[in-house]
Protein backbone atom coordinates (compact mmCIF):
# COMPACT_ATOMS: atom_id res chain seq x y z
CA UNK A 1 0.00 0.00 0.00
CA UNK A 2 1.45 2.86 -1.41
CA UNK A 3 0.14 5.97 0.06
CA UNK A 4 -1.56 5.51 3.86
CA UNK A 5 -4.20 7.84 3.96
CA UNK A 6 -8.44 7.41 3.94
CA UNK A 7 -8.71 5.09 0.75
CA UNK A 8 -4.88 3.30 1.27
CA UNK A 9 -6.09 2.60 4.98
CA UNK A 10 -9.60 1.55 3.87
CA UNK A 11 -7.73 -0.61 1.13
CA UNK A 12 -5.53 -2.47 3.58
CA UNK A 13 -8.46 -2.72 6.35
CA UNK A 14 -10.50 -4.45 3.33
CA UNK A 15 -8.27 -6.62 2.33
CA UNK A 16 -7.26 -7.75 5.39
CA UNK A 17 -10.50 -8.46 6.05
CA UNK A 18 -12.06 -10.35 3.47
CA UNK A 19 -8.55 -12.40 2.90
CA UNK A 20 -6.82 -10.70 -0.30
CA UNK A 21 -4.33 -9.86 1.83
CA UNK A 22 -2.11 -12.55 4.57
CA UNK A 23 -0.36 -9.00 5.16
CA UNK A 24 0.12 -5.02 4.46
CA UNK A 25 2.90 -3.32 4.02
CA UNK A 26 2.65 0.17 4.22
CA UNK A 27 4.65 2.82 2.60
CA UNK A 28 4.65 6.29 3.38
CA UNK A 29 6.77 9.87 3.34
CA UNK A 30 6.30 9.92 7.19
CA UNK A 31 7.86 7.39 9.33
CA UNK A 32 5.65 8.42 12.61
CA UNK A 33 2.20 8.31 10.35
CA UNK A 34 3.44 4.81 9.16
CA UNK A 35 3.91 4.03 13.42
CA UNK A 36 0.19 5.49 13.92
CA UNK A 37 -1.26 3.46 11.08
CA UNK A 38 0.86 0.44 12.43
CA UNK A 39 -0.59 0.86 15.88
CA UNK A 40 -4.00 1.22 15.05
CA UNK A 41 -4.00 -2.24 13.28
CA UNK A 42 -3.96 -1.17 9.73
CA UNK A 43 -0.51 -1.96 8.37
CA UNK A 44 2.03 -4.57 9.22
CA UNK A 45 4.84 -3.05 8.50
CA UNK A 46 5.73 0.45 7.89
CA UNK A 47 8.66 1.50 4.97
CA UNK A 48 9.57 5.42 4.49
CA UNK A 49 11.77 3.60 1.37
CA UNK A 50 9.46 2.66 -1.50
CA UNK A 51 12.03 0.09 -3.17
CA UNK A 52 12.50 -1.71 0.62
CA UNK A 53 8.86 -1.49 1.19
CA UNK A 54 7.73 -3.30 -2.11
CA UNK A 55 10.41 -6.10 -2.22
CA UNK A 56 8.56 -8.85 -0.75
CA UNK A 57 4.96 -7.58 -2.67
CA UNK A 58 2.91 -9.66 -4.97
CA UNK A 59 0.26 -6.95 -5.31
CA UNK A 60 1.19 -3.16 -4.89
CA UNK A 61 -1.42 -0.21 -4.52
CA UNK A 62 -0.92 3.60 -4.90
CA UNK A 63 -2.84 5.79 -3.19
CA UNK A 64 -0.97 8.92 -3.65
CA UNK A 65 -1.92 11.72 -5.45
CA UNK A 66 -2.48 11.05 -8.76
CA UNK A 67 0.34 12.97 -10.19
CA UNK A 68 3.02 10.63 -8.51
CA UNK A 69 1.86 7.72 -9.37
CA UNK A 70 3.45 6.89 -12.84
CA UNK A 71 6.99 7.60 -11.40
CA UNK A 72 6.17 5.75 -8.11
CA UNK A 73 4.56 3.11 -10.41
CA UNK A 74 7.66 3.27 -12.52
CA UNK A 75 10.32 2.85 -9.78
CA UNK A 76 8.31 0.82 -7.58
CA UNK A 77 8.53 -1.93 -10.82
CA UNK A 78 11.87 -1.67 -10.55
CA UNK A 79 12.56 -3.66 -6.92
CA UNK A 80 9.48 -5.69 -7.56
CA UNK A 81 9.34 -9.60 -7.52
CA UNK A 82 8.91 -11.23 -10.54
CA UNK A 83 5.14 -11.86 -11.42
CA UNK A 84 4.20 -8.48 -8.91
CA UNK A 85 1.14 -6.93 -9.85
CA UNK A 86 0.92 -2.92 -9.36
CA UNK A 87 -2.26 -0.70 -9.44
CA UNK A 88 -3.89 2.13 -8.47
CA UNK A 89 -6.46 4.18 -6.70
CA UNK A 90 -6.00 7.44 -8.62
CA UNK A 91 -8.99 9.51 -10.17
CA UNK A 92 -7.26 10.01 -13.73
CA UNK A 93 -6.13 6.85 -15.53
CA UNK A 94 -5.03 8.05 -19.30
CA UNK A 95 -2.25 10.25 -18.11
CA UNK A 96 -0.90 7.62 -15.88
CA UNK A 97 -1.56 4.95 -18.98
CA UNK A 98 0.74 6.99 -21.35
CA UNK A 99 3.28 7.67 -18.98
CA UNK A 100 3.79 4.09 -18.41
CA UNK A 101 3.08 2.84 -22.16
CA UNK A 102 6.64 2.31 -22.74
CA UNK A 103 6.39 -0.91 -20.34
CA UNK A 104 7.68 -1.98 -17.24
CA UNK A 105 10.08 -4.23 -16.32
CA UNK A 106 9.46 -8.19 -17.58
CA UNK A 107 7.50 -9.62 -15.16
CA UNK A 108 6.15 -6.77 -13.54
CA UNK A 109 2.61 -5.39 -14.68
CA UNK A 110 0.49 -2.39 -13.94
CA UNK A 111 -3.58 -2.17 -14.27
CA UNK A 112 -5.29 1.05 -13.47
CA UNK A 113 -7.85 1.41 -10.73
CA UNK A 114 -10.87 3.14 -9.72
CA UNK A 115 -13.04 2.90 -7.03
CA UNK A 116 -15.82 5.13 -7.15
CA UNK A 117 -15.85 5.64 -3.00
CA UNK A 118 -14.28 7.87 -0.60
CA UNK A 119 -15.25 10.99 0.59
CA UNK A 120 -13.71 14.36 1.23
CA UNK A 121 -12.15 13.13 4.39
CA UNK A 122 -8.44 12.63 4.83
CA UNK A 123 -6.05 10.42 6.82
CA UNK A 124 -5.95 7.23 8.16
CA UNK A 125 -8.15 7.69 10.55
CA UNK A 126 -11.29 8.13 8.67
CA UNK A 127 -10.44 4.79 7.03
CA UNK A 128 -13.10 2.14 6.82
CA UNK A 129 -13.01 -1.64 5.85
CA UNK A 130 -16.14 -1.37 4.52
CA UNK A 131 -16.12 1.82 2.00
CA UNK A 132 -15.93 -0.39 -1.06
CA UNK A 133 -18.46 -2.74 -0.24
CA UNK A 134 -21.46 -2.34 -3.33
CA UNK A 135 -19.58 0.36 -4.95
CA UNK A 136 -18.38 0.25 -8.43
CA UNK A 137 -14.86 0.05 -8.87
CA UNK A 138 -13.18 0.92 -12.76
CA UNK A 139 -10.04 -0.90 -13.83
CA UNK A 140 -8.50 0.34 -16.87
CA UNK A 141 -6.26 -1.88 -18.61
CA UNK A 142 -3.25 -0.73 -20.72
CA UNK A 143 -2.61 -1.50 -24.24
CA UNK A 144 -0.07 -4.05 -23.52
CA UNK A 145 -2.01 -5.53 -20.42
CA UNK A 146 -1.74 -9.38 -20.76
CA UNK A 147 -5.82 -10.77 -19.60
CA UNK A 148 -3.89 -12.62 -16.15
CA UNK A 149 -2.82 -9.30 -14.84
CA UNK A 150 -6.57 -7.57 -15.42
CA UNK A 151 -8.45 -10.09 -14.55
CA UNK A 152 -6.07 -11.04 -11.40
CA UNK A 153 -7.00 -6.74 -10.44
CA UNK A 154 -10.55 -7.38 -10.70
CA UNK A 155 -10.63 -10.05 -8.47
CA UNK A 156 -9.31 -7.98 -5.91
CA UNK A 157 -11.52 -5.38 -5.95
CA UNK A 158 -14.43 -8.11 -6.27
CA UNK A 159 -12.87 -9.44 -3.35
CA UNK A 160 -13.60 -5.85 -1.39
CA UNK A 161 -17.30 -6.19 -2.25
CA UNK A 162 -16.95 -4.05 -5.55
CA UNK A 163 -18.78 -4.29 -8.79
CA UNK A 164 -15.65 -4.22 -11.42
CA UNK A 165 -16.67 -2.07 -14.70
CA UNK A 166 -13.45 -2.28 -17.51
CA UNK A 167 -12.61 0.65 -19.32
CA UNK A 168 -10.38 1.99 -21.00
CA UNK A 169 -8.57 5.32 -19.62
CA UNK A 170 -9.32 7.67 -21.58
CA UNK A 171 -13.05 6.03 -21.53
CA UNK A 172 -13.01 6.47 -17.78
CA UNK A 173 -11.58 9.95 -17.57
CA UNK A 174 -14.51 11.22 -20.22
CA UNK A 175 -16.72 9.79 -17.91
CA UNK A 176 -15.60 10.47 -14.37
CA UNK A 177 -14.91 14.28 -15.50
CA UNK A 178 -18.53 14.73 -15.67
CA UNK A 179 -19.64 12.20 -12.65
CA UNK A 180 -17.02 13.47 -10.38
CA UNK A 181 -15.22 15.56 -11.28
CA UNK A 182 -17.21 18.13 -12.82
CA UNK A 183 -19.17 18.05 -9.15
CA UNK A 184 -16.11 18.92 -7.43
CA UNK A 185 -15.85 22.13 -9.38
CA UNK A 186 -18.96 23.53 -9.29
CA UNK A 187 -19.16 22.69 -5.49
CA UNK A 188 -16.09 24.79 -4.99
CA UNK A 189 -17.18 27.75 -7.30
CA UNK A 190 -20.43 27.39 -5.04
CA UNK A 191 -18.67 27.29 -1.72
CA UNK A 192 -16.51 30.25 -2.86
CA UNK A 193 -19.56 32.31 -3.67
CA UNK A 194 -20.64 32.44 -0.15
CA UNK A 195 -20.23 35.76 1.27
CA UNK A 196 -19.38 35.69 5.06
CA UNK A 197 -22.46 37.72 6.30
CA UNK A 198 -24.47 34.97 4.73
CA UNK A 199 -22.96 31.92 6.06
CA UNK A 200 -25.50 32.05 9.12
CA UNK A 201 -28.03 31.52 6.49
CA UNK A 202 -26.46 28.50 5.00
CA UNK A 203 -28.58 25.46 5.62
CA UNK A 204 -28.63 21.68 4.72
CA UNK A 205 -29.36 22.59 1.01
CA UNK A 206 -25.67 24.61 0.88
CA UNK A 207 -24.27 21.97 3.31
CA UNK A 208 -24.81 19.01 1.01
CA UNK A 209 -24.48 20.65 -2.28
CA UNK A 210 -20.60 22.05 -1.62
CA UNK A 211 -19.41 19.07 1.03
CA UNK A 212 -17.19 17.86 -1.50
CA UNK A 213 -15.39 20.92 -1.91
CA UNK A 214 -13.81 20.32 1.35
CA UNK A 215 -11.85 17.87 -0.26
CA UNK A 216 -7.86 18.30 -0.13
CA UNK A 217 -7.09 21.03 -2.67
CA UNK A 218 -3.81 19.57 -3.71
CA UNK A 219 -5.23 16.47 -4.83
CA UNK A 220 -8.00 17.59 -6.61
CA UNK A 221 -5.48 20.24 -8.82
CA UNK A 222 -3.56 17.08 -9.51
CA UNK A 223 -6.95 15.60 -10.61
CA UNK A 224 -8.56 18.69 -12.63
CA UNK A 225 -4.79 19.18 -14.24
CA UNK A 226 -4.64 15.45 -15.13
CA UNK A 227 -7.97 15.66 -16.65
CA UNK A 228 -7.98 18.97 -18.40
CA UNK A 229 -9.03 18.49 -21.64
CA UNK A 230 -12.26 16.00 -20.48
CA UNK A 231 -13.07 18.35 -17.35
CA UNK A 232 -13.12 21.53 -19.37
CA UNK A 233 -15.34 20.14 -22.08
CA UNK A 234 -17.94 18.84 -19.45
CA UNK A 235 -17.69 22.48 -17.98
CA UNK A 236 -18.67 23.54 -21.21
CA UNK A 237 -21.77 21.69 -21.65
CA UNK A 238 -22.40 22.51 -17.62
CA UNK A 239 -22.57 26.14 -18.84
CA UNK A 240 -24.42 25.71 -21.75
CA UNK A 241 -27.36 24.04 -19.40
CA UNK A 242 -27.00 26.93 -16.51
CA UNK A 243 -27.16 29.39 -19.03
CA UNK A 244 -30.31 28.00 -20.18
CA UNK A 245 -31.69 28.08 -16.68
CA UNK A 246 -30.49 31.74 -17.15
CA UNK A 247 -32.20 32.71 -19.62
CA UNK A 248 -35.93 30.86 -18.68
CA UNK A 249 -35.06 32.87 -15.38
CA UNK A 250 -34.35 36.86 -17.46
CA UNK A 251 -37.53 36.04 -19.37
CA UNK A 252 -39.55 35.21 -16.48
CA UNK A 253 -40.33 31.74 -18.45
CA UNK A 254 -42.42 29.68 -16.52
CA UNK A 255 -43.12 27.09 -18.38
CA UNK A 256 -39.25 26.93 -19.31
CA UNK A 257 -37.88 26.56 -15.95
CA UNK A 258 -40.18 24.34 -14.79
CA UNK A 259 -39.02 21.86 -17.90
CA UNK A 260 -35.37 22.67 -17.11
CA UNK A 261 -36.17 21.84 -13.63
CA UNK A 262 -38.30 18.37 -14.54
CA UNK A 263 -35.76 17.34 -17.05
CA UNK A 264 -33.06 17.84 -14.09
CA UNK A 265 -34.92 15.77 -11.27
CA UNK A 266 -35.95 13.23 -13.88
CA UNK A 267 -32.72 12.92 -15.28
CA UNK A 268 -31.08 12.72 -11.28
CA UNK A 269 -33.74 10.58 -9.99
CA UNK A 270 -33.32 8.30 -13.13
CA UNK A 271 -29.79 7.38 -11.75
CA UNK A 272 -31.91 5.93 -9.00
CA UNK A 273 -30.43 8.74 -7.10
CA UNK A 274 -32.53 9.52 -4.09
CA UNK B 1 -52.39 25.31 8.14
CA UNK B 2 -52.62 26.07 5.09
CA UNK B 3 -51.21 23.73 2.53
CA UNK B 4 -50.50 20.28 4.42
CA UNK B 5 -47.08 18.83 2.73
CA UNK B 6 -44.43 17.85 4.48
CA UNK B 7 -43.52 21.81 6.19
CA UNK B 8 -47.30 21.93 6.81
CA UNK B 9 -47.01 18.50 8.35
CA UNK B 10 -43.99 19.47 10.34
CA UNK B 11 -45.10 22.27 11.56
CA UNK B 12 -48.31 20.82 12.45
CA UNK B 13 -46.68 18.20 14.06
CA UNK B 14 -44.41 20.27 16.18
CA UNK B 15 -47.10 22.67 17.16
CA UNK B 16 -48.93 20.15 18.86
CA UNK B 17 -46.29 18.71 20.63
CA UNK B 18 -44.17 21.58 22.29
CA UNK B 19 -48.08 22.80 23.16
CA UNK B 20 -47.53 25.84 20.52
CA UNK B 21 -50.87 24.79 19.11
CA UNK B 22 -53.97 23.37 20.86
CA UNK B 23 -55.21 22.19 17.72
CA UNK B 24 -54.64 22.26 14.21
CA UNK B 25 -56.78 23.21 11.58
CA UNK B 26 -55.51 21.99 8.12
CA UNK B 27 -56.69 23.65 4.80
CA UNK B 28 -55.91 21.94 1.26
CA UNK B 29 -57.36 21.78 -2.05
CA UNK B 30 -57.89 17.47 -1.77
CA UNK B 31 -60.30 16.32 0.81
CA UNK B 32 -59.21 13.03 0.22
CA UNK B 33 -55.41 13.93 1.42
CA UNK B 34 -56.74 15.61 4.28
CA UNK B 35 -58.57 12.72 5.47
CA UNK B 36 -55.26 11.22 5.39
CA UNK B 37 -53.51 13.41 7.10
CA UNK B 38 -55.99 13.74 9.96
CA UNK B 39 -55.80 9.78 10.30
CA UNK B 40 -52.10 10.10 10.31
CA UNK B 41 -52.50 12.69 13.54
CA UNK B 42 -50.93 15.41 11.57
CA UNK B 43 -54.43 17.56 11.78
CA UNK B 44 -57.36 17.66 14.30
CA UNK B 45 -59.57 19.00 11.10
CA UNK B 46 -59.51 19.14 7.34
CA UNK B 47 -61.44 21.98 5.64
CA UNK B 48 -61.23 22.16 1.72
CA UNK B 49 -62.85 25.94 2.10
CA UNK B 50 -60.19 28.70 3.09
CA UNK B 51 -62.54 31.05 4.49
CA UNK B 52 -64.10 28.40 7.02
CA UNK B 53 -61.26 26.39 7.83
CA UNK B 54 -59.64 29.53 9.01
CA UNK B 55 -62.26 31.23 10.97
CA UNK B 56 -61.51 29.89 14.42
CA UNK B 57 -57.89 29.83 14.20
CA UNK B 58 -55.88 32.35 16.14
CA UNK B 59 -52.82 31.60 13.55
CA UNK B 60 -52.87 30.70 10.42
CA UNK B 61 -49.76 29.53 8.44
CA UNK B 62 -49.19 29.31 4.80
CA UNK B 63 -47.57 26.46 3.17
CA UNK B 64 -47.78 26.73 -0.40
CA UNK B 65 -45.93 27.77 -3.08
CA UNK B 66 -44.76 31.20 -2.91
CA UNK B 67 -46.50 32.29 -5.88
CA UNK B 68 -49.93 31.53 -4.14
CA UNK B 69 -49.20 32.95 -0.56
CA UNK B 70 -49.76 36.73 -1.13
CA UNK B 71 -53.28 36.18 -2.56
CA UNK B 72 -54.54 32.98 -0.13
CA UNK B 73 -53.58 35.57 2.81
CA UNK B 74 -55.56 38.41 1.75
CA UNK B 75 -58.03 35.97 1.01
CA UNK B 76 -58.11 34.60 4.66
CA UNK B 77 -57.54 37.76 6.29
CA UNK B 78 -61.19 38.50 5.35
CA UNK B 79 -62.31 35.68 7.37
CA UNK B 80 -60.06 35.49 10.28
CA UNK B 81 -61.19 36.68 13.37
CA UNK B 82 -60.31 40.04 15.36
CA UNK B 83 -56.37 39.56 16.68
CA UNK B 84 -55.38 36.33 14.18
CA UNK B 85 -51.73 36.82 13.24
CA UNK B 86 -50.79 35.26 9.73
CA UNK B 87 -47.65 34.01 8.61
CA UNK B 88 -45.89 31.52 5.94
CA UNK B 89 -43.03 29.47 5.20
CA UNK B 90 -42.28 30.56 2.33
CA UNK B 91 -38.95 30.77 0.88
CA UNK B 92 -39.40 34.11 -0.46
CA UNK B 93 -40.54 37.32 0.88
CA UNK B 94 -40.27 40.37 -1.01
CA UNK B 95 -42.65 39.78 -3.44
CA UNK B 96 -45.42 39.07 -0.83
CA UNK B 97 -44.49 41.54 1.51
CA UNK B 98 -44.99 44.05 -1.96
CA UNK B 99 -48.58 42.32 -2.68
CA UNK B 100 -49.56 42.89 0.80
CA UNK B 101 -48.08 46.35 1.28
CA UNK B 102 -51.32 47.93 1.07
CA UNK B 103 -52.68 46.24 4.88
CA UNK B 104 -55.10 43.33 5.95
CA UNK B 105 -58.70 44.05 7.73
CA UNK B 106 -57.86 45.69 10.76
CA UNK B 107 -57.30 43.34 13.54
CA UNK B 108 -55.49 40.70 11.21
CA UNK B 109 -51.59 41.06 10.99
CA UNK B 110 -49.18 39.34 8.90
CA UNK B 111 -45.85 38.66 9.31
CA UNK B 112 -43.70 36.80 7.08
CA UNK B 113 -41.52 33.94 8.17
CA UNK B 114 -39.46 31.55 6.71
CA UNK B 115 -37.83 28.62 8.51
CA UNK B 116 -34.32 27.04 6.87
CA UNK B 117 -35.39 23.59 7.63
CA UNK B 118 -36.88 20.65 4.53
CA UNK B 119 -35.52 18.36 2.07
CA UNK B 120 -36.77 17.21 -1.20
CA UNK B 121 -39.07 15.20 -0.05
CA UNK B 122 -42.44 16.09 -0.48
CA UNK B 123 -45.84 15.68 1.08
CA UNK B 124 -47.11 15.33 4.46
CA UNK B 125 -45.99 11.76 4.79
CA UNK B 126 -42.32 13.06 5.35
CA UNK B 127 -43.52 15.47 7.95
CA UNK B 128 -41.03 15.20 10.88
CA UNK B 129 -41.99 17.00 13.87
CA UNK B 130 -38.74 17.91 14.71
CA UNK B 131 -37.48 19.19 11.38
CA UNK B 132 -37.41 23.17 12.88
CA UNK B 133 -35.15 21.49 16.30
CA UNK B 134 -31.41 23.87 16.11
CA UNK B 135 -32.54 25.06 12.75
CA UNK B 136 -32.66 29.08 11.76
CA UNK B 137 -35.98 31.00 11.34
CA UNK B 138 -36.19 34.40 9.41
CA UNK B 139 -38.95 36.36 10.40
CA UNK B 140 -39.36 39.43 7.88
CA UNK B 141 -41.56 41.84 9.31
CA UNK B 142 -43.92 44.59 6.81
CA UNK B 143 -42.92 47.81 7.35
CA UNK B 144 -46.55 48.31 8.97
CA UNK B 145 -45.97 45.28 10.85
CA UNK B 146 -46.59 45.59 15.22
CA UNK B 147 -44.00 44.54 17.79
CA UNK B 148 -46.53 42.53 19.36
CA UNK B 149 -47.34 40.43 15.98
CA UNK B 150 -43.59 40.09 15.24
CA UNK B 151 -42.55 39.35 18.96
CA UNK B 152 -45.69 36.29 18.83
CA UNK B 153 -44.71 34.95 15.44
CA UNK B 154 -40.66 34.95 16.48
CA UNK B 155 -42.30 32.67 19.98
CA UNK B 156 -43.95 30.23 17.75
CA UNK B 157 -40.78 29.79 15.80
CA UNK B 158 -38.42 29.59 18.74
CA UNK B 159 -41.33 26.84 20.98
CA UNK B 160 -40.83 25.20 17.64
CA UNK B 161 -37.32 24.64 18.59
CA UNK B 162 -35.95 27.30 16.17
CA UNK B 163 -33.34 30.06 16.35
CA UNK B 164 -35.20 33.31 14.73
CA UNK B 165 -33.48 35.92 13.22
CA UNK B 166 -34.98 39.17 11.67
CA UNK B 167 -34.69 40.50 8.40
CA UNK B 168 -35.94 42.90 5.77
CA UNK B 169 -38.10 40.94 3.15
CA UNK B 170 -35.55 41.95 0.72
CA UNK B 171 -32.26 41.64 2.78
CA UNK B 172 -33.70 38.29 3.09
CA UNK B 173 -34.66 37.25 -0.59
CA UNK B 174 -30.36 38.86 -1.41
CA UNK B 175 -29.50 36.52 1.32
CA UNK B 176 -31.29 33.50 0.72
CA UNK B 177 -30.52 33.88 -3.27
CA UNK B 178 -26.96 33.05 -2.52
CA UNK B 179 -27.62 30.61 -0.07
CA UNK B 180 -30.41 28.23 -1.06
CA UNK B 181 -31.70 29.59 -4.51
CA UNK B 182 -28.46 29.66 -6.42
CA UNK B 183 -27.68 25.90 -5.10
CA UNK B 184 -30.72 24.54 -6.06
CA UNK B 185 -29.64 26.20 -9.63
CA UNK B 186 -26.27 24.64 -9.77
CA UNK B 187 -27.82 21.30 -8.90
CA UNK B 188 -30.38 21.45 -10.90
CA UNK B 189 -27.68 22.39 -14.12
CA UNK B 190 -25.33 19.80 -12.72
CA UNK B 191 -28.16 17.00 -12.42
CA UNK B 192 -29.30 18.04 -16.22
CA UNK B 193 -25.37 17.46 -17.21
CA UNK B 194 -25.36 13.98 -16.48
CA UNK B 195 -25.38 11.08 -19.56
CA UNK B 196 -27.23 8.82 -19.30
CA UNK B 197 -24.24 6.51 -20.32
CA UNK B 198 -22.26 7.95 -17.37
CA UNK B 199 -24.96 7.30 -14.89
CA UNK B 200 -23.84 4.03 -13.29
CA UNK B 201 -20.58 5.82 -12.60
CA UNK B 202 -22.11 8.59 -10.58
CA UNK B 203 -21.21 8.13 -6.77
CA UNK B 204 -21.83 9.90 -3.45
CA UNK B 205 -20.24 12.94 -4.48
CA UNK B 206 -22.69 13.32 -7.27
CA UNK B 207 -25.72 12.16 -5.35
CA UNK B 208 -24.96 14.57 -2.94
CA UNK B 209 -23.97 17.72 -4.57
CA UNK B 210 -27.51 16.78 -6.93
CA UNK B 211 -29.59 15.73 -4.16
CA UNK B 212 -31.50 19.33 -3.67
CA UNK B 213 -32.43 19.53 -7.48
CA UNK B 214 -34.99 16.79 -7.10
CA UNK B 215 -37.49 19.41 -5.29
CA UNK B 216 -40.32 19.64 -6.77
CA UNK B 217 -39.88 21.53 -9.95
CA UNK B 218 -43.40 24.05 -9.65
CA UNK B 219 -42.15 25.08 -6.26
CA UNK B 220 -39.18 26.00 -7.49
CA UNK B 221 -40.19 28.01 -10.53
CA UNK B 222 -41.84 30.06 -8.14
CA UNK B 223 -39.20 30.77 -5.99
CA UNK B 224 -36.38 31.35 -8.95
CA UNK B 225 -38.89 34.24 -10.18
CA UNK B 226 -40.19 35.48 -7.48
CA UNK B 227 -36.64 35.94 -6.91
CA UNK B 228 -35.49 36.92 -10.01
CA UNK B 229 -33.03 40.12 -9.79
CA UNK B 230 -31.28 38.55 -6.38
CA UNK B 231 -31.25 34.71 -8.25
CA UNK B 232 -29.46 36.53 -10.62
CA UNK B 233 -26.82 38.81 -9.45
CA UNK B 234 -25.78 35.53 -7.14
CA UNK B 235 -25.94 33.58 -10.02
CA UNK B 236 -23.48 36.61 -12.10
CA UNK B 237 -21.12 36.07 -8.62
CA UNK B 238 -20.98 32.51 -9.14
CA UNK B 239 -20.24 32.56 -13.19
CA UNK B 240 -17.45 34.66 -12.46
CA UNK B 241 -16.01 32.15 -9.62
CA UNK B 242 -16.34 29.34 -11.51
CA UNK B 243 -14.88 31.10 -14.37
CA UNK B 244 -11.16 31.49 -12.42
CA UNK B 245 -11.45 27.79 -11.76
CA UNK B 246 -11.58 27.58 -15.90
CA UNK B 247 -9.15 30.13 -16.72
CA UNK B 248 -6.49 28.23 -13.87
CA UNK B 249 -7.35 24.92 -15.24
CA UNK B 250 -7.36 26.06 -19.17
CA UNK B 251 -3.78 27.68 -18.42
CA UNK B 252 -2.52 24.50 -16.10
CA UNK B 253 -2.01 27.22 -13.54
CA UNK B 254 -1.70 24.38 -10.27
CA UNK B 255 -0.61 27.29 -7.99
CA UNK B 256 -4.03 29.39 -8.84
CA UNK B 257 -6.32 25.88 -9.23
CA UNK B 258 -4.55 25.27 -5.38
CA UNK B 259 -5.54 28.44 -4.05
CA UNK B 260 -9.09 28.74 -5.61
CA UNK B 261 -9.50 25.20 -3.88
CA UNK B 262 -8.53 26.23 -1.08
CA UNK B 263 -10.30 29.25 -0.81
CA UNK B 264 -13.37 27.25 -1.75
CA UNK B 265 -12.71 24.72 1.36
CA UNK B 266 -11.87 27.77 3.80
CA UNK B 267 -15.06 29.51 2.86
CA UNK B 268 -17.02 26.40 3.13
CA UNK B 269 -15.27 25.36 6.89
CA UNK B 270 -15.49 28.58 8.35
CA UNK B 271 -19.27 27.69 8.34
CA UNK B 272 -19.14 25.10 10.46
CA UNK B 273 -20.20 23.05 7.90
CA UNK B 274 -17.90 19.85 7.82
Amino acid sequence: MVGVGMIGGSIALAAKSCGAAKSVIGIGRAAQRLEQAHRCGIIDEGFVDLAAGVRRAELVVFCTPVDRIAAGVREAAGSCQNGALITDAGSVKACIANELASGLPRGVEFVGSHPLAGSEQQGFQHADGRLFENKMCVVTPLATSSRVAVDRIAAFWEALGSKVVEMSPEAHDAALAETSHLPHLTAAALAATLSSENRPLAASGFRDTTRIASGDPDLWTAIFLGNRDSVLASLTKYDGLLAEFRRAIEHGDARRLQELLAAAKANREGNGLQ
